[in-house]
């Protein structure tokens, strides 16, 4: 079966998981694969109901081991000197899509876990940045589009929604080890600076992220 | 040659026709009509120089009859039981795509000025809501690789942005003359109700939506 993962390193702006995992719902990703700083699982509790699972790693190499176990190819979307068009669907089997950090696009590491890369084509001669949810967004919808995946019922003018999502299970975050408690004591220190999830920002409540991920005001 | 149109009627939220217009940019689109309440005048000091130029209209007819004597189609951007799926290019011509208010979708008196409509596919059994700029740039995305719209020049891992964007002429705006005024007076009376760029958000003021246009860190 041909799946599709989001994966994010060091993101930013905690709102911006939200409307990524609003956007990853709607195009059937299996899961949201966060490295870095362990924050975000304030999900645990209020997440218990997502409609999209999210799974955390300290490190670049450890998702990357994680995907190539699940036979995934890794896909940055960043504007290389090799990368495809994404209109192009230069895919072959299940891929994790790797997205940069709002702004600066994917660092040299990012891209060293990269097995490809593509590209959204952009015209005129205006602003070259688009938002990172925008970006996933064309990218994921072009894979489902690809994979074939099945559309979703239509019932009038909307789509129909599953009755209640699968419950999130506490299996789907990394087992909790004296071994991993260690490293993540160590990768927090190390990320201190970087302000993955920082908590000090005005939408960093929990409750505020769920609802965006699950508010229908925007 | 063929161009593409952004249409908004009474936006909720001011916010998000700071984030279209940057998708708007990125895909070559001509012009942002916004229809309804007026206040996104504000742009007129701050935007003087922006990349897309905005042009107002007081009702759905009035843009309709614009859109039409520039040989658009009108394509409402909706998931009507007749709506082809975007990534089937159903474009014949220019093309103005008319974006459902946030949350609502497009309502009757809306889709009448629609000459055809598209959706966008969606995946899984998950929330049904899309953003309305995540929205927006699929479906500018699609309209760009159908029309072979000339793409932005790459340079190294960026793309190449213009040295200073062209400026926004006030001629862009209706010229105002005593029944303009007046015309705009009574819409506003009308549209009091809707909060069409209501001022009392925390996101309102002129130069946070400019941020939000041209800004590089979402």
């Amino acid at each position: 079966m041909i799946e599709s993962y989001v994966v994010v390193h060091n993101i930013a702006k905690r709102h911006n998981v939200g409307t990524l995992a609003r956007s990853a719902t709607a195009f059937g990703v299996s899961e949201m694969i966060l490295i870095g700083r362990r924050d975000f699982n304030a999900f645990g509790s209020h997440g218990s109901t997502s409609h999209v699972n999210f799974r955390h790693f300290h490190s670049l190499t450890d998702a990357r081991q994680f995907l190539k176990s699940k036979d995934c190819d890794i896909c940055g979307v960043e504007i290389t000197h090799d990368a495809v068009a994404v209109n192009q669907h230069p895919f072959k089997k299940s891929t994790a899509f790797l997205l940069g950090n709002e702004g600066t696009g994917l660092s040299a590491k990012e891209c060293e876990i990269c097995d490809f890369f593509v590209y959204i084509p952009q015209y005129g001669t205006g602003t070259a940045s688009l938002n990172v949810t925008v970006a996933a967004s064309i990218v994921l919808h072009h894979f489902g589009v690809w994979a074939g995946f099945s559309e979703r019922t239509r019932d009038g003018n909307k789509f129909v929604v599953a009755e209640r999502p699968v419950k999130q299970m506490k299996r789907n975050y990394c087992t909790e080890t004296t071994d991993t408690i260690i490293e993540e004591r160590k990768s927090r220190r190390e990320n201190a600076s970087n302000g993955f999830f920082d908590e000090s920002g005005t939408e960093a409540s929990s409750s505020n992220l769920l609802d965006a991920v699950f508010g229908h005001d925007e």
